[in-house]
């Protein structure tokens, strides 16, 4: 993949038509912000565009879709936005995995699948990038497009609280802001906003909440009790894996959620100073180092969980 | 009090020294943010400046207080910041509050107690001002002191989630991480952390979730029960009364917490088209539209929720 300079993907925006812009597999706020934005933003200086994402697109996001219309095009020029693997298409959208032109991504571990692309693996979210390169190349951005776009800067930092968020991620914002983004009404609906089912599912995992470690570590499990009881999505899930990292004095958080057929699905959030990647890898697992997850096969719950603790204690050096 | 712009504020705060900074009882990141930080701005370009607060600085603000050290001096010109009303000094605080040179806050409600102010009520936190201030005063703002109005910008809105925040809030924001403030830690610390017993405290909380009508009142108590169980402490519940608005389709979130003498304390939470301060004056208590308070007496737990929820059901024209 040939790497292009903001300049460069704008100007390969401009002089093409009828583009395709790509999403991954289960889209999050990033990747429904940034295909829509920049479709969005596309068509408003004449052009054709539209997003594909192989699964649905999450309710959450009715503000962005609605109203929004297919347009009918033969596809031109195929964009990815967000995606950091072709492996990451689901249905449709895979059709495209081995033409995609332009790459637009964030992720430092990007494969380098399309023909050129635009990769900046120190954004907190893709849709940072998206905006520069409309800034770039002049679009007066909407009120629709930047509700869109900020969508993704806000998801992706966990309302501007994590590490990654930079300077210029809050300039961005402030700018999206200007250009009409609904910040409180995005943020409340993806941060402060929770199902009763889900708000009910929280409140059985917690009463599953176990110390270990002499309180380094924190265990909570997802039954297939408590997701039947509180009548919960799968969905709804999202966020848990952070509650017991959250809490005082605790370094290695776990989730262990109960699948099917002995399947063990665990959520493994570390401080600075653990690397939860390393302890998901024993099990077949991966991921980042504050954040990770792998399964474990067992024959009872305790089984799996014992397992997942004790390469926990181990790795922070202390007894389970 | 004679209103005056930021830059005769800026004037006063260089022309003067022996600078004493007032904060009101039950200090919030808001309050000690502008304290500390305008006290280490002023102490930055020569002046002496101590903060002061009636009440103890909560253990959570360590990050800001931590190393420093009161100076000696005989206060010379009084600084109020944050402090909407002179009622709101306590302890030691409260023997200036007939002296108060000048008040900097951001309460549209603020009665006006100091010989001159500075106050815009549509700044989301006082910290935004003391900002502006010290961009006009030319002070060099090091890291301390962005660690210190950092705090308050992000704490007075959710971390940026409140429909207060104006572009300006994020501008304001990302100069201060270019100064230093410690952005991902503080948001951590501030949004991301919670006591063993505060944890323990909500899920107590929970259990005691009920709806009303047709869930558009969303009712929890905090019992002193659940308060000695869990251990928490009274600022652990800090918080809770935004959760039961959280909850989709509630319209009015209703937090009941049990005092002594028969006094259920109540803190309501409304959506845009409800008015929280309305239903609270009915019982003489007061606040915003979209978060007030108000006590009710009453011989049992039952009548006073009941006395709430009816309140409520009335304002929102439905049957509890």
């Amino acid at each position: 993949m040939k790497m292009v300079t903001l300049e460069e993907a704008a100007a390969l925006l401009k002089q093409h038509d009828n583009y395709l812009i790509l999403m991954h597999k289960s889209p999050d706020g990033d990747a429904v912000g940034c295909a829509y934005g920049l479709c969005l933003a596309l068509r408003s200086i004449g052009k054709k565009a539209n997003p594909l994402c192989g699964d649905e697109i999450p309710e959450l996001y009715n503000y962005i879709t609605d109203g929004f219309e297919m347009q009918e095009f033969e596809p031109e020029y195929i964009v990815s936005v967000d995606l950091a693997t072709a492996d990451l298409l689901s249905g449709k959208a895979k059709d495209y995995a081995e033409r995609i032109d332009l790459c637009i991504d964030h992720h430092g571990s990007n494969t380098g699948f399309a023909v050129q692309g635009v990769v900046d693996g120190k954004a907190p979210s893709c849709a940072e990038i998206v905006k520069k390169i409309l800034d770039v190349m002049g679009v007066k951005i909407n009120s629709d497009v930047a509700d869109a776009i900020f969508t993704g800067v806000c998801t992706d930092t966990g309302c501007f609280k994590y590490s990654s968020v930079r300077p210029e991620t809050h300039r961005i914002a402030a700018d999206l802001m200007e250009c009409g983004a609904r910040s409180a009404m995005i943020c409340r609906l993806m941060f402060d906003s929770k199902s009763r089912a889900k708000l009910d599912m929280e409140r059985r995992v917690l009463e599953t909440l176990e110390y270990a470690c002499g309180g380094k570590i924190a265990f909570v499990c997802i039954s297939k009790e408590i997701m039947e009881k509180s009548g919960a999505s799968q969905g709804d899930t999202e966020g848990v894996a952070s509650i017991p990292r959250q809490i005082e004095g605790v370094r290695v958080g776990i989730t262990m959620k109960e699948k099917d057929d002995g399947e063990y699905r665990f959520s493994v959030r570390a401080d600075d100073d653990t690397d939860a990647s390393e302890i998901c890898r024993k099990f077949g697992g991966g991921g980042h180092r504050a954040a990770a997850g792998c399964s474990i096969y067992a024959d009872s719950p305790e089984k799996a969980k014992n397992a997942m603790i004790a390469a926990c204690a181990e790795s922070i050096g202390g007894d389970a």
